[in-house]
């Protein structure tokens, strides 16, 4: 019960995702934070201390520190703590926040999530990961082919066909279409997904998440302050991280079918948040969907459905925008893109959107909690965030 | 007044720094670790979350990320942060740590720091400070050829000799004879400094600290919770932390006899920790000699004495162990080393040793306050923790 209903998120901005060979890994973390604190109606002055994400900032010719932010705000000598954590990044930047609002060691503090990906080749990110020693990646495996195993498991297992994986990519797509911020913004139809070339079978080059530059920020503070100040805020409800090793998907006992750090993570936040029942209780979620087939099994770790069971939320479109439990309604991973360190406040971004019912064309209806969910290693480590009003 | 008196110190462990070849990384943060429950009489069960401090753990083969240390503990799906800021790592993963405890979050908290530095070869760290895009470092520039500029500016504004610098060595190295775990274990003369090989004038080798392997931890509680299981513990009275540019040391007004970073830091710890005149109230610190000059610096900057008068304190033996104001106890990244992401939390255990009053034959004579200082960028950012009964 350390942060429930005491910390309140007062102001959220986002950049577009996508290819942003015009602005510099600085431009798009100032953008994001002056978005966010125009929201706020607040100026820089007022922001007491920063959380910085960002996985591999050196990839964009930035200093794995805090001075890149410092420099990015022009703003000297303010705390900024850079957190890193593969792809729960941004909501463990966003968490670490949310402790030091909640100790009252700051009255208003930043979350800022940002990476710039696409200046570099490709392989960049190979060569970090096998100077990094990477058990996985390290050795050449990728990313595709490690979740297509995963896909190939979970369809013989449970008998379904392949056509669902590319629903989720229909589903997705479609929400990013109302979304002027995302990476890919184009309706897919399954045909289409299906026949797009393959990356690993199953999976099709649409079946994965584009690699994006983006950034993305959220102001923090006491429920308190947020209330006395007027502020158009939203509440944390609860917050997990669980932190496994990349080794642990070369474990006998791994079934290629879920991921217990989501598991893990999601029980540590609803015990905080005092749900019992996700499916229920739970009104929309933002999950990590760098793959079709791991949005289906998101599902399943996120308790919002049986395991086996993911492929029929998607199906029968349980998770579309107008459907009981819509599930990545700016468009997810898969079309608003994956600046990694961006990525978890992207999802804060459109989880506060929602809550205070200034979402859109992509609105929820009454929605009551909102779920943040990021996966990485692949498959070691999760963060999950819950917000609500 | 947010952590102070409120979040103890129960446990700490620090390895031998140096040359470590025979150990991994995960073995140098593992041995920490214990020595730290150990100390505390716990298990590693006990543990809810961790905050791992290491600048640059893939040049060790480790992923930039919590993971690592999942792996090194054997504790998998525990939360953990990875916090990077240069120098200040590991005080910063302390901070993020004491935020954590204060916020009602977690029980017992681990702070970690580790390096291993001695593997790969020296060009490695300027090629990664390449990679980075940093300002100062990335065009070739030194950490010595810097320090070096900051000592000229110093000895010829306030005329004074040289052999003040070398004083801080003889110190450092003198304190480090009484530490088994120290890298550079040797005492040296004033001639000695003063005729060793020049790196960049005035600074010779025994003005530089070593580049070192090594890992520290601490484990952090609320003072009740401290309290009620009767442990050993020591309060924390205050943290600041100052994060600036590493463009800062080109700027017009940029004197080379000071680093504002440390004044704002330590002017943010005071004033939580209540104190007034650290001169006299401070009664012992660990600060980042990581060239003798700076020791020299850090004092003026920390409010030990009077701009110009840093010198004297080390003339005088002000800062001897049996000083006034003892600096550097257990031999200061001088002679203990830097590995660079251990060393706050190695200033942390010395300042705990002591304040228990077991540092055995460098012990301090009846400590209130002990202060744990460090600088990075070079001078672009700076954290302080203010340790007490």
């Amino acid at each position: 019960m350390a942060v429930r209903d005491e910390v309140a998120v007062i102001g959220v901005g986002c950049t577009r995702f996508g290819e942003r060979f015009e602005d510099s890994w600085a431009d798009l973390a100032a953008s994001a934070v002056f978005e966010a604190l125009g929201d706020a109606e607040m100026t820089s002055e007022e922001v007491d201390a920063a959380w910085l994400g960002s996985f591999k900032p050196w990839l964009a010719g930035e200093r794995n520190a805090g001075t890149p932010l410092a420099d990015a705000l022009s703003l000297m000598y303010m705390p900024i703590t850079l957190v890193s954590n593969i792809c729960a990044t941004g909501l463990d930047a966003f968490r670490n926040a949310c402790f030091a609002v909640r100790a009252g060691a700051y009255d208003t503090v930043l979350a800022v999530g940002v990476e710039k990906m696409r200046d570099v080749e490709s392989r960049s990110l190979s060569r970090a990961n096998r100077d990094e020693g990477h058990p996985f990646y390290g050795k050449g495996r990728t990313a595709p082919g490690f979740f297509a195993m995963c896909a190939n498991r979970y369809l013989k297992t449970y008998g379904v066909d392949r056509e669902m994986l590319a629903k989720v990519a229909v589903k997705n797509h479609k929400n990013g279409m109302t979304n002027p911020r995302a990476h890919l913004r184009r309706e897919v139809t399954i045909e289409q997904v299906m026949g797009a070339p393959l990356v690993a079978h199953p999976l099709g080059v649409l079946d994965c998440t584009p690699t994006s530059d983006g950034a993305a920020a959220a102001l923090v503070t006491t429920r308190e302050r947020a209330e006395s100040m007027g502020k158009d805020y939203v509440l944390v409800k609860g917050m997990g991280l669980a932190v496994g090793s990349e080794r642990n998907v070369f474990d006998a006992d791994f079934d290629y079918l879920g991921f217990q750090p989501t598991r893990e993570a999601a029980s540590q936040a609803y015990a905080e948040a005092g749900i019992r029942e996700p499916r229920t209780e739970i009104s929309m979620a933002e999950v990590h969907d760098c793959f079709t087939i791991t949005e289906i099994l998101n599902y399943e770790d996120l308790g919002f459905c049986g395991r086996g069971e993911g492929w029929k939320l998607v199906d029968k479109g349980t998770t579309n925008i107008d459907g009981d439990l819509p599930v990545n309604m700016d468009g997810g991973l898969k079309a608003f893109g994956h600046p990694i360190g961006a990525s978890g406040l992207r999802m804060i971004h459109e989880i506060v959107l929602q809550l205070r019912g200034k979402a859109g064309a992509r609105q929820v209806s009454s929605p009551r909690y909102g779920l943040a969910h990021t996966l990485g290693g692949p498959g070691a480590l999760a963060a999950v965030v819950i917000l609500g009003n």
